[in-house]
Order: structure tokens, then C-alpha cells, then sequence
């Protein structure tokens, strides 16, 4: 009797850790996975620190390459592009760097294709590489080190950010342009300001409210400018981070559904609705959102691991849910740290949802303890319960985590007025006496 | 009709806590507040950044002297000590500097008395004077900084353990010396092992299991040596962290109850049992633990802030209620952070209370971030239903307030399993892509 064969398109976060679960779980089963780039597992997340040059060599974003995957018994195919999939003959196309297509069977299949890039709509900006993958880095990287004085990035969320920062840290003059009226959607806009200030203050000039209209090009197809309506800014160096969607073409196309927020239905097995035995996970997948109560898109390496690792664990006949998302996400922007949960007050509007919502400014230590920074702490709470929905913080270091917290008290649907008396931790050298949360937890619930 | 009276015995966190609150909420009352010392409201918790020289003058240890507080219509008069209260009679009776006793009326009374340093009981130690207030902490740096070569601390709790660390800072040969067979009794043996691992590699000379049995003075009375049963140590300075017990002579001489803790026994209004319009909150009262359901004495400045707040709101006709506590603390003790909540193995032996547990070591950060460390995680949970009952921590620069994470979910009564799936957040600088709280989680969870 031939083995069962457990299919995984996309060899990143998800697709890995699909395989490794399955892996672990059945030792005869035999697992392979394409993927369309020459790397496995890689931490797309420190992309700016290596393009920035604090990592250093491109490789330690590797977590697992595809010799030490291989080495644990799966058959990784790097270079090789599936094309399509047929679900009912249970097989494959794919299309190898050689270039010639073959069928591949298979019994489960795990779809985590991830997502891709959105470029602008605008000319020039089809030439424009995303800076998604460890290659394109590298590409990118190489770009860099070749010369030029000037950087245009285009889209100023958490990646465009820490894309700024980078370019002016390798000597870059950084400009950044956003649509928007403010840096980092994912942020209120009275929070969202403090990063731009930290931003500003690393030498980043940022230009929000203004559409980009052009990326010119010289002969060769390289940058040399991004202009806008008023204004043309010198860029011998163009990045865009205006987002990405889930990649669901090729998932489309073989029949699996596209919920509302264009990734791949799944249920709480990570199952694909109504395609036995096949699984999504990662960028490509939707996740309900516990606060929303919604199916949400939300591409973040956090989710995709999980999720990776529950469809590995339900394709070799296990039963693992995923318990949703909550919007929690880190990120470090020159010298704030800044983390949200939950909902902000934005999403609560566009939702629908009532809420009242208290900010403090606080210290991140004792006054009196060397390195103490301003902290901002927002909190988003259901008005008569008081039950928390959502925080956002700003910072110096030691702010960012604190998120946790929050996310903690979020998922457990705890209330401000609990919160406020929560036995968090002190000492000098962490916070004032009362935690800059307990503060911010009382001011909110004063007002219910 | 002449105005009601609040005193207040105490003039540190949870006396003052309790004067303000009561201020804010009445402002014809009077009130008075007695303390002891020169100085209101300061931070203990500071006094070793003080006398390590970290933290230069002991003034910025003040977060509000008795002048600021007499500008809020706090009547308080300082180097003065209650020395009998007269419960029937409502009246005090106070030894100011002066040295002539007055009585002093009260219609409500908040005792805040703190705790007071435990002593080792041998030949000596009688002449060392405790580190515990602002004064003191301004006379052992003085004898500090008149010279000596070589210090004994005599206990390796926290406040020991950050003695040692600023002594070694003022550049001086430095041997701890502890009775139990570890530092820091708060945590488990092996999480304490990491803690010692710090202080050696500070440059602390730890002696473990050993008894202090004579502190040598020289003529002057001042130190010379500290001899335990086999070995002298030279000591030009001696410095005792042998814990403290609650302050609650003075209480009790006026008949109020005290609990099994050796504290004052209260209810969660901070109401003393029995004695109406009379309250106590800080170190010299009882707390609720909520994990252990029994009442505690854990001397923290969070909760006598807290407390003393609850009790100046009642004092003046609220009715605000303090949750408890579950034993959350934090402290910095050389290269490590170190937290701690709910119960340990320890605490749960002791309690008759059947534990899984669980211990992991991580990173601090992406391994591929600048800065990456290790941290230890350490789960406490209840078999079967897998409800987290406690968590240590141990690590460098970031580890200690995740802390905070563990004890909103021993809180919440979540149980590991959940924990494991949690929304938590992640980006290069501040962890790996499963935070080491979830690794820790999912380690508990398969024992279970």
C-alpha cells in the first residue's frame, strides 16, 4: 500500500510549520513542500534590521533552511512554482526552476501561500521589487550598497517604517509618503502622532496626505524620482510598503472559497470550507477576530506559526482549533516602541461599536531611575461593563511589551475597574509604582 | 460644629496614599498625618540605586515631601511618633522631636504603620542599623564614602541581593551570606540558581546554607568582621536584609486584631475587625491571596499605595473594595530581571496544593536581533483542568515585566492550554515568533 502523502504549498512560517507538526505526529507519512523562492522558514519580519544593516548576513533570518527540513524527513522543493491545483484528482502542477511542469498527488493538501505585495497604481511602480522575501532583500540590499544619497518610501505602516529607518541608518536622506492622513493605520490617530514624531526626530521626513502619481524611472528602469501632485522628490532608492493581500489566486482558481477579507475560508481546523482534506494557513487564511466577532485577514507571522502548526496537526488526523485573533501586534520604530490590541477607537466607529477610551502619558520607570522615557497608553473599553476592547501603547524601551497585558486582560474579558486594582508588578527600574496600565485602566474607568 | 478629624499614623506610601485620597474626596475634613522620620512618602524600593550611587541625591527618592503635602491641606507633622492610641477615647498620643507627649483627637484613624527590620539575633547585629528609610540610606552611604574595602550583606533576598549589587558598584569586595540553602526565597531552587549565577558574575561572593553567628564591632562599635561557625569575613560594612516583620505593636497594645500573618487583620475595605472608622493599610496589614485563599502579609509598596487609597475612600464614606493580591513582584537583581506571581513548587507543597510545572529557557529576542538573551519561564498549573496557579521568570533586559502577563492570567483563571493559543505579540526586538510565555504554556499543557 502506497503512503499518504500530505501536499504544502508555500514554504515559509506557515507551510514549515504545517509540515514539522505532521511530521511529528506521523512518522510514515510522506510530506512534501513547494515553494516558489530558493529559501524555507525565514523571518520575513527582520527584513529592515538586515536591509538597515544590524543583521548582517541574510541567512540568519533563515530559521530552518531546506537541507535541515529535509534532514527531519521533508521533501522540500525550493525554486518550484505550483500552478495549479486539481482538487478532485487529488494532484498538482508545478513548474520547477528548470522550467518543465509535473504532477504531483497528493491526500491532504496545506495551502500557505502567503501574500503578495500591492504596488501603487502608478507608473513606475510596476518596476519596484517588494522587499518581501530574503532574495528580494538581498536584491535590494546589494542595490544599496552600489551608492546613491536618496530614499523614497512609499506607505508609511509599520513596514514602511522600519524601512525609513533603515535607509537612514545606512546614510540615506528618507523621505516617506502616505496616502493617509497619519503614519500607521493600526493606530488612533492622537498615538499614531507620537510615532511619527520618532520618526521625524530620526531624520525621516514624512508626507502624509499625499498621493504618489509617478515613479520615474532613467533608461534602465532604476529610480531616480517619486512625484506627487506638488512635488517631485529625488529617490535614487524607491521601497514600497503600501501592504499586501493574501495571495489566493491559484486557491481561487482550483475552487476554494474567498471569504469577505479575501483570504481562504477556513474553520477553526484550519480546514478549507467544503474541500475535504484540505487545510489553509498563514497570510493566505482568514482568522476570526474574538472582539470583532468577524473573519479578518491579519498577516502576521504569530498567526501563521499557530495556525501552521494546527493544520499539520488536523491533516495527520488530529483535532487542534485555533482560538482566533485579537489584533495584537509589537513593533519598534526608532526610539518608541509601540504595540495595540484589540480594537482602537477607529475600528470600534467603523464597527459600529460604542466605546469611551482614556490615554495617559506616564514614565516607563521610577522618575527618579536612570533611562526613564515617556510612555502613552490608550485604552478602548465597552462603556457600562467596562469591559477592555483594546490598547494601544507608545514608548521608550519597555513600553512595547506591556501590550501582553492587555491582550491578556482583552481575551479574558476583563473590565477597566478590575484592571485598575490587577496585582501588576513594580520595582524602580519597570515603572512608577502604579503601573502606567493601572493608570491607564483607572482614568478609563472613571469615565463609565 | 467643629470639623471631623482623619489621623493618620504613618507618613509613608499607604499613610499618605490614604491622606490624599481622602483629601480629594473631602476637602472640609481635617487631616493630620503622623510620621516617624523627616521625610513623606518615599521610595524603599529606591534605596539601593541611593546607596549604590546610581541614583545621586536621596531627595529624588521623594515623590512628595511634607511641605507639598501641606500645600494639598495635609496637616503633617513629621518627626513625630504615635505612641499609644486610645481606640475608646479616640484619641492619640504623640512624641514629637521636642519630646513632650500631646493627645491628638481622631473621629477616623488609618494605621500605617509599615514593617520593621528583622535583625539576625546574634552578638552584633544589634549595632548595624537597618537601610530602611531615607535617613538611614543617607547615613550608610556617608560611612560608605568615608572609605572601607570589604562588605558583608547578611541575607540574600531582594533588597540583600540589590545591596550587594550597589555595593560591588561603589567598588567594594563583597560576600553575601544566607541561611537557607538559596537566594531569594521567593522563587523555586532553580530558578534562584540563575539569580546567584548574576550576583557571582557581578563579582558577589555568595555563601549559602550558612549561619551568621557574630557581627565583630571594634571599640567604636563600629564593624570589623562577620563570623559564621567556620570562617570570618572581613566587613568594614555590614548590611543586613534579613526580611521584616509587620509594625503592629502599637495596634495591638490598642487592641486591634492581628492575624495569623502577624499582620493587622482587615476586610477587603481595609476596616479594621471590630474597631470602626479604623483602618490599616501597607506593610503592617493583611492581604487576601487569591491563589492561595488565605490571608498574606506581602510587604510592596503596590499594594500599600493601593490599599491606602481604599482606605482613605472609606474613611470618608466610600465604599471601594481592595481585590487582593496574588503575590506579583519584580526586581533587577546585576545582568538579570527577575519576576514572579501566583505560587511557586514551593508555596504549593506547602499549601497541600498538587502542581504540574513546567520550565523552559528562550531568548529575549529574535536570535538574529542584537541584544537576543536567555530568559527562564517557569509554569505552575493545576492538574486536569490546567489553570495557571503561578509563573517565575528569570532573564536579561526584558524578561521581568512579562511578569505582568502571568499574573493578568493567573487572575483570570486561565488555563495553559489557552495561554498557549494566545494573541500575544512579536516582532524581532522583543521576542521570537512564539513568545517564551507560550512556549512556557505549551510545555505546562502537555503535562497535563
Amino acid at each position: 500500500m502506497p503512503r499518504e502523502r500530505l501536499a504544502i504549498v508555500g514554504g515559509d512560517a506557515a507551510g514549515m510549520s504545517a509540515a514539522s507538526s505532521a511530521r511529528r505526529r506521523d512518522p510514515d507519512l510522506e510530506i512534501v513542500a513547494f515553494e516558489r523562492g530558493p529559501y524555507t522558514s525565514y523571518s520575513a519580519c527582520g527584513i529592515p534590521y538586515y536591509v538597515g544593516g544590524l543583521v548582517e548576513q541574510a541567512e540568519r533570518l533563515i530559521s530552518r533552511s531546506p537541507q535541515e527540513h529535509r534532514a527531519r524527513g521533508i521533501d522540500v522543493r525550493t525554486c518550484c512554482e505550483v500552478v495549479a491545483i486539481d482538487l478532485d484528482g487529488r494532484r498538482l502542477t508545478v513548474r520547477c526552476a528548470a522550467g518543465e511542469e509535473t504532477h504531483e498527488p497528493f491526500d491532504q493538501l496545506v495551502v500557505a501561500t502567503g501574500a503578495e505585495a500591492l504596488a501603487p497604481p502608478v507608473a513606475g511602480a510596476e518596476a519596484i521589487e517588494p522587499a518581501q522575501t530574503v532574495d528580494a532583500a538581498q536584491r535590494l540590499r546589494a542595490a544599496l550598497e552600489r551608492g546613491g544619497s536618496s530614499a523614497v518610501v512609499i506607505g508609511a505602516g509599520y513596514i514602511g517604517l522600519e524601512m525609513a529607518e533603515a535607509l537612514v541608518d545606512r546614510g540615506l536622506r528618507v523621505t516617506m509618503i502616505e496616502q493617509a492622513p497619519q503614519v500607521m493605520a493600526t493606530l488612533d490617530a492622537d498615538m499614531a502622532a507620537h510615532v511619527q514624531d520618532a520618526a521625524e526626530g530620526h531624520g525621516v521626513r514624512v508626507v502624509l496626505g499625499t498621493s504618489v502619481e509617478q515613479v520615474v524611472l532613467d533608461a534602465a528602469g532604476a529610480p531616480v524620482a517619486v512625484r506627487t501632485a506638488c512635488e517631485s522628490f529625488e529617490a535614487d532608492h524607491v521601497v514600497i510598503g503600501t501592504g499586501s493581500r493574501p495571495a489566493v489566486a491559484l486557491a481561487r482558481e482550483a475552487g476554494l472559497e474567498v471569504g469577505d477579507s479575501g483570504a481562504l475560508r477556513v474553520d477553526d481546523r484550519q480546514r478549507c470550507a467544503g474541500a475535504d482534506g484540505v487545510f489553509a494557513a498563514g497570510d493566505c487564511a482568514e482568522s476570526h477576530h474574538r472582539v470583532l466577532d468577524a473573519k479578518v485577514n491579519i498577516q502576521l507571522g504569530t498567526h501563521a506559526n499557530k495556525q501552521g502548526r494546527i493544520a499539520g496537526i488536523n491533516a495527520t488526523g488530529g483535532d487542534d482549533r485555533f482560538p482566533g485573533v485579537i489584533g495584537t501586534a509589537v513593533s519598534k520604530i526608532c526610539r518608541y516602541e509601540i504595540g495595540r490590541t484589540g480594537i482602537g477607537e477607529r475600528e470600534a466607529a467603523q464597527a459600529g461599536i460604542v466605546v469611551v477610551s482614556a490615554t495617559i502619558e506616564d514614565r516607563t520607570r521610577a522618575g527618579y531611575y536612570p533611562g526613564a522615557g515617556p510612555i502613552w497608553v490608550k485604552l478602548v473599553a465597552e462603556p457600562g461593563s467596562g469591559r477592555l476592547l483594546g490598547g494601544q501603547i507608545v514608548g521608550v524601551e519597555g513600553a512595547a511589551k506591556r501590550i501582553d497585558v492587555l491582550a491578556t486582560a482583552v481575551w479574558a474579558g476583563l473590565a477597566v475597574q478590575e484592571l485598575a486594582l490587577l496585582d501588576l508588578s513594580y520595582a524602580p527600574p519597570f515603572s512608577g509604582v502604579y503601573d502606567p496600565l493601572l493608570i491607564a485602566a483607572r482614568a478609563t474607568a472613571k469615565l463609565l
